[in-house]
């Protein structure tokens, strides 16, 4: 599973497929096929194991923090942390499904929406409990906030990506504290 | 070569084939490697027609408009509704490609990187201008905005091709003013 996300990673999940998971893990394809039943069935997998890598890096040392702007902030910076230092080869993984995933149909693509719109519900109860508690302004507009935010790594991931560009992970910490309103990070 | 460039925003570059284009097109293959000689030169003129296209509709019309603040507003909301109703049925054909070749070597992913940087350029040019002509602060910092703006456009097309969000462009306007520092649009 772990080959499928390095592929998806770099080739997209299109290229996650039975035969090429074989070849690049010396496998049959029948044993492939024995432990993951289709590519659809594969392509989920890689999914999955993305997730959890995505969670336990960007969103796990925050769950025992209180919600709102301290948590929102520290899962940014693991947010951006993450991307500036890819687990896979091919750079952020969602970024590149995401991209990949969002003229299609079937289970996968309906898998990856479900899954992108669950990370803005995660966004958006954190920017509304630190509106609650008075950190940021009660005239936050939450949906524009979370539009913003969620803008910012998939900039940074091509400014890394395309251009190498090693200043680009301070320029997208100042840039989410920018959008809350708060002063840039020393 | 119109046909390509759909291609290439719905499944990707590598999804631009002689074998899928002479299939779509019904033409032989043997016509299809006439007119082009190779995959990546096929490759090559779809990314030199979605470019045209590109100019065509969101940088033509400010062509005859002075570097500085208004020029650049027009052409970020000409990329905004590029974005908004894409030419291609995959919506924006840089995003898909840029992630796409992001991990690649080659011509292909050199011809990416390099547009990607001239547009960059273009966007800093504009940016500066309007820090020239007091549009916008002196103390500006011209790289942070446009690693900021040319995020949006990115998370706009994630909002509009996954969630179908009808309101992400008008967030996208607004978002791009408060790059800038200046009031939401009306």
């Amino acid at each position: 599973v772990n080959r499928a996300v390095e592929v998806g990673s770099m080739d997209g999940l299109d290229g996650v497929t039975i035969g090429r998971l074989a070849g690049d893990l010396e496998m049959s394809k029948a044993g492939v096929i024995g432990q993951f039943g289709s590519k659809e069935a594969l392509q989920l997998a890689a999914l999955d194991r993305a997730s959890e890598e995505f969670v336990a890096t960007v969103v796990a040392s925050t769950a025992e923090m209180p919600h709102g702007l301290e948590r929102l902030l520290a899962i940014c910076d693991n947010w951006v942390d993450h991307v500036s230092r890819p687990t896979w080869p091919g750079g952020c993984f969602f970024t590149a499904i995401s991209v990949e995933f969002d003229s299609g149909r079937g289970p996968v693509h309906d898998e990856v929406v479900a899954r992108a719109r669950q990370w803005r519900s995660v966004l958006k109860r954190e920017v509304r409990a630190a509106v609650e508690a008075g950190d940021l302004s009660p005239d936050t507009d939450v949906d524009q906030v979370v539009f913003e935010i969620q803008a910012i790594p998939m900039g940074l991931n091509q400014s890394i990506q395309l251009f190498g560009d090693r200043r680009a992970a301070a320029r997208a910490r100042r840039a989410i504290r920018r959008i809350l309103g708060l002063a840039a990070p020393s």
